[in-house]
C-alpha cells in the first residue's frame, strides 16, 4: 500500500506522465502570484523578514557550528544563520536513513515528493523574496522561474522517474522446465547517495529535477547551496525535511550542507567521498571539470556554461526579430546558461520585408532597440535584474576594456539605479561588434549581460562558425532566422551535429531563453554544456538500478535437483 | 515509412517489449544447434575451417595492412589475416556514414539491426566454432552463449531502446496564447560515435547489448576485438555491414579495428578520441580503471571484475547443494565474470536436513563433489572448456602456490587431457580453504578455475564479510543457502547495499552463473564490478538524446509579435 499522499496527487501525476509524453504547454502550478491569494506577496515579504538577522531552524545532526554571510545583490545583508554540519555525520545520518525509504517503494516515495512540491508551491511568494535577494533576478522573474517554473520542472523530473520506475513487476514466476521454475522479485534500488552543488543564479530551477530525481528513486540528497544563495535552498531542505517526517521517515534523507567560508575545500571533499554516488552541479565550467577530473566515483549530471548563437540570415518581420532578440538578451542580465552570446550577420546583408540590411545597420539597430527598451529604468529592471555577483560586474568591464581596443562598441554597458534599491548592481547589457577572424572576441563564454554581433563572409560561414563554436564550447541553444528553406536545412544539420536546441524566427514573447517545462528539452548532454539531457529518460534511469531476488518457486522439500 | 524490414521482424520486436516489461521465461532463438537443421554443425565447422589460413574479407576504408594471430586455446593456429585500418579513417567514415542513418528514423534503424540479428542467428554454427577456437568455451557453450543468447541479448538491448526511443513523438503543438503557438519536431540523436572494446572469453555475449543499442539509437560502432579472439566480432562486423549495404545505409556504420600486435597503444589512442562518445568494455579491471581515469569524453560502460560471494548457511538439500555449486564453479573454467568465487561457512556448521555439517567438513565434501564430476573427462571437458589465456594458468599456478603455503588446498588443480584436442588448456579447479582472517587470499578477484571455501566465526561474519567483498571489489551476484527467515532478511540487506543480484537455494541446474535473457538483470553498476546496469533503461538512454527544432507554428505574416 502506497502512502496516502501518493493517492492525493495521483491526478496530477497523471496528467504530468501524460504531459512528458505529449510535449504539449502544460502548466501544473499557477504562475501569477496573485493566483495565490491577493496578499500572497505581502504575506511572503513578511516570511522572508522573519528569517533575516536570525537563525534559520534546522534540526540536523552532526552540528559544528553556524554560518551564513548572504548579501542581497540588491544592496540588503541577509545576515541569516545557517547550521553548519559535519559533512561525514550528514553522509552517515542519510545512509542510515535510506534502507526504509527504499523498502516503502516507489508510489509512496513519489507520494512523499509530491507533497513536498505542494508544500513548496504554497511558500512560492517567500521563495521569490528569498530568490530576488540571492540571485538577483527581479521579484517576478524570480517568482515565476524559482517557485512555479521550478517546482513544475521537479515534477516533471518525478514523472519521468516514475514512469522509468514503474516498468518492472514487482516479481515475476519464471518457469523453464519442471525443476527450474523460480519467483523473481524486483525492488528500485538507488545508487547511493545524492550530492546537489547548488547555483548562485538559478538554485531551485537548477535543483529541482536533480533534488526530485534522486530521492524519488531512493538516494538520500545533501544540498550544498551556493554560498551566495543559500536561502531558497534552505527553504527547500527545511520543506522536505518536514514533509519526510510527517510521512514517517527520516528527515535525514534531505540535508542542507553549508560550510562558508570554507566553502570549496568542503565540497572539493565531499564530491569524492566514496558514498557519494551522483551528483547534480550547475555553475561555472572550471568546477565542473574539477568534478570529470576527480569524482569518478559518482555519476555526474554537469551543466556549465555555453556560447548560444544566433544566426540571422533573413526575416519575414525585421522589427519583431530586434525586439525579440533584445528581450533575450536583457532577460535576467544575461545570468542564464540559455541566454545567446553571439549573433552572426553576414557581410551580404539580411533581407527583410523592408530591403536588403547591412550587417553594420544590424549592430546598429539592435543597438538602438536595446537603447529604446533601457530607456525606462523601472521597465528595465523587471527584465534586468541585478546582477548576481561582482565577479559578473568585473568580467563586463574587462570585456568592454577589450572590446574598446579590439572591436567596435555598438552599446556601452551603463550602470542604472535601481527605483527601489539604490544599492543594487544593476548594468545594461554591452553589445560590441567583432569580424569573424577575431573568434578570441567570441568563442568563449562570457557569463554576463554581454552579447556580441560577428560579421562574416556570407551565410555559410556563419553557420559554420555556429557549429564550431557550439560544439567546442557547448551551447544549450542555436536561435536562426531565416526565409530560406536551404539554411533552415543548413541550420538543422548544424544543430544535430553541435546538440543544441534549434529554434526558428522566434518573435513576441516567446523567448529562446525560456525553455518551456514538459514540452522542451533544456539540455542534449551531447556537447560540452551539458554532461547529460535535461529531463529525459536518462537524467533519471542512472540513479537506481532493479536490485533482484530470486528462489526455487516450488516448497523447497519438492525440488528436483537432478543435475542431468 | 520504416524499412520493410521493421515490418518483417514485428512480431519479435513485439514479444521482445512484452518480456522485458513480464520478465518471465523468453527464448527469442532456439537454442539446440539441431534446431538449425540436422547438418548445421558440420556446415559450421566447414565455414569456420575456410576462414582459417585465409584472409578474412571486409572491405573498410583506410586499409594500411593485414594482422592477426589468434591461436586456439585448443593448439589450433588460426592463421586468420584482418584488414587493419587507420583508426582516424575509421572514424571519419563512421562521421560520415551517421547522418543518413539518423535522419532514417527509429523504427528503421530497429528493423535494421533486427535483421542484422537474424542473419548472424543463421550463422550460429559457424560462430560456435569460431568462439570454441577462440574463447576455449566447449562447442555446446560456444554455440549456446556466443550463437543464440549472445543475440537475445542483442535482442533485450534493441527492444529497450525502441521503448526508450519510442516515448517521444515525433511533433506536438505548443500553444500558450494567441501569439504563442509552435509546432515543436523532436528527432532521436545520437551521441556521437561508439567504441566497443571486445572481451577475450565472451566477445558476442558482451558485445551484442551494446552494438545493437548504440546502432539503433543512431551512433555509428566501432568494434575493437580482443587480439586473441578477433574472429568472432568479424563475422559479426562483416554480417552488420552487409545488411546496412543492403538496407542502402553506408557500412561503415559497423567497423572492426585490428591493430595487433600494437593493440594496447592504438586502443588507447582511440579511446579518448574526442569523436568517441560511448565506449563498452568488458574485461580486466586495470583496463576499466584506465578508462574511468582517462576517457572523459566519453560515456562510460565498463564491466569489470568482481568478487562474487557464496553464503553457506543451512539447507534443505545438502547433496543438491553441492551438485549445484560444482557446475558453477566448472561452468566454463571459471572465466565468467559471473562465477562464484568466494564461499563462506560458519565454524557452527552447516545444518542440513541429515544432521550438521562443519565447516571443514563441508569442504571436504564440496571437493569431493567436484572430483566426481571431474573424474569423467569427456563429460569434465563439456563443462569446463579450455583455458582462454596462458595468464589464467599462470594465475592458478600462482595461487596455487600460495594456498599451499598459506591455506588448505582442498582440491589441487590438475591438468587433463582433452579426449579430441591433446593441446588443449585445460585445468580443472583449484579449491582451497582459508580462515576469515586471511583476507588477502579471497578480497581479490583470482579470474579462472579458482574458489575458496572461507570459514568464519558464524552467519553474521559470513554476512558482513560477504558485503565488504562485494562493495569494495565489486560482484555481479550472491548465492545464499539457507533454510533461516532472518538469514535470508539480512541477506537482502546485504544485497541491496551491495548492489547485487540475490539468489537462494539454487538446485539443479539453475546455475547463478547463467544469468536468464530478458528476465534476470545482469549487472546493476552499485558496485565496482560493472559502472551501469545491463540490460535497462539507463543502458540505452545514455546513447541518445531528443533532438529538437520549433517554429511558429502559424504563417510568418500573422505572427502578432507584439512584446507587452
Amino acid at each position: 500500500m502506497p502512502h496516502p499522499w501518493f493517492d492525493k496527487h495521483r491526478a496530477l501525476l497523471d496528467e504530468a506522465l501524460a504531459a512528458i509524453a505529449t510535449r504539449t504547454h502544460w502548466l501544473p502550478f499557477a504562475e501569477s502570484p496573485r493566483a495565490y491569494g491577493e496578499m500572497a506577496l505581502d504575506e511572503g515579504l513578511k516570511a522572508f523578514e522573519a528569517y533575516r538577522d536570525a537563525q534559520f531552524y534546522l534540526d540536523q545532526p552532526a552540528l559544528i557550528g553556524r554560518c551564513g554571510s548572504e548579501v542581497s545583490p540588491y544592496g540588503l545583508p541577509l545576515n541569516v544563520s545557517y547550521p553548519r554540519c559535519s559533512p561525514t555525520g550528514l553522509i552517515a545520518a542519510a545512509k542510515a536513513a535510506m534502507l526504509p525509504w527504499v523498502r516503502a517503494g516507489s508510489e509512496t516515495r513519489v507520494g512523499v515528493c509530491l507533497e513536498i512540491l505542494a508544500r513548496l508551491n504554497a511558500r512560492s511568494a517567500e521563495m521569490a523574496y528569498a530568490l530576488m535577494h540571492t540571485t538577483g533576478e527581479s521579484l517576478l522573474f524570480a517568482f515565476l522561474t524559482g517557485g512555479p517554473q521550478a517546482q513544475s520542472r521537479g515534477l516533471e523530473a518525478l514523472a519521468w522517474a516514475y514512469r522509468e520506475m514503474a516498468k518492472i513487476p514487482p516479481q515475476s514466476e519464471w518457469q523453464r522446465n519442471e525443476s527450474q521454475r523460480l519467483e523473481k522479485r524486483f525492488l528500485v534500488a538507488p545508487l547511493g547517495l545524492s550530492l546537489i552543488i547548488g547555483s548562485a543564479t538559478q538554485p531551485t530551477w537548477n535543483a529541482y529535477p536533480a533534488l526530485f530525481a534522486s530521492l524519488a528513486c531512493g538516494n538520500p540528497v545533501i544540498v550544498k547551496p551556493h554560498p551566495t544563495a543559500i536561502l531558497p535552498l534552505a527553504l527547500t531542505v527545511a520543506t522536505a525535511r518536514q514533509t519526510l517526517k510527517e510521512a514517517g521517515f527520516s528527515p535525514d534523507l534531505v540535508s542542507l550542507l553549508v560550510a562558508d567560508p570554507d566553502d570549496a575545500a568542503v565540497v572539493r571533499e565531499v564530491a569524492v567521498h566514496p558514498e557519494i554516488r551522483l551528483i547534480d552541479y550547475a555553475g561555472a565550467p572550471d568546477f565542473g571539470r574539477w568534478l570529470v577530473d576527480h569524482a569518478h566515483q559518482a555519476r555526474l549530471f554537469v551543466e556549465t556554461g555555453g556560447v548560444n548563437c544566433v544566426l540571422v540570415d533573413s526575416t519575414y518581420d525585421y522589427g519583431a526579430l530586434l525586439k525579440n532578440l533584445v528581450l533575450s538578451l536583457c532577460l535576467n542580465s544575461g545570468q542564464l546558461r540559455t541566454t545567446p552570446r553571439v549573433i552572426f550577420v553576414s557581410r551580404e546583408g539580411v533581407p527583410t520585408p523592408d530591403g536588403l540590411v547591412s550587417d553594420a545597420q544590424f549592430g546598429r539597430d539592435l543597438a538602438f532597440a536595446l537603447g529604446k527598451f533601457l530607456e525606462e529604468p523601472a521597465r528595465a529592471v523587471e527584465v534586468l535584474g541585478a546582477i548576481q555577483s561582482p565577479a559578473t560586474v568585473a568580467r563586463l568591464q574587462a570585456t568592454r576594456d577589450l572590446a574598446e581596443v579590439a572591436a567596435d562598441i555598438l552599446r556601452d554597458s551603463e550602470k542604472i539605479i535601481h527605483p527601489q534599491w539604490p544599492a543594487a548592481r544593476v548594468h545594461t547589457p554591452l553589445l560590441f561588434h567583432a569580424q569573424a577572424d577575431q573568434q578570441s572576441l567570441y568563442m568563449e563564454e562570457r557569463f554576463g549581460p554581454i552579447a556580441v554581433v560577428v560579421s562574416t563572409a556570407h551565410t555559410a560561414e556563419s553557420l559554420a562558425l555556429a557549429e564550431t563554436t557550439m560544439r567546442e564550447q557547448g551551447a544549450l541553444n542555436f536561435l536562426v532566422h531565416t526565409t530560406r528553406s536551404h539554411v533552415e536545412q543548413l541550420a538543422e544539420e548544424v544543430a544535430l551535429r553541435a546538440g543544441v536546441a534549434l529554434s526558428f524566427n522566434l518573435t513576441g514573447t516567446t523567448l529562446i531563453n525560456q525553455p518551456a517545462g514538459f514540452a522542451d528539452f533544456h539540455a542534449s548532454g551531447a556537447n560540452p554544456a551539458a554532461s547529460c539531457g535535461m529531463i529525459d529518460a536518462a537524467f533519471v534511469a542512472n540513479r537506481f538500478y532493479f536490485a533482484q531476488v530470486q528462489r526455487h518457486f516450488l516448497p523447497p522439500s519438492s525440488i528436483d535437483w537432478v543435475v542431468d
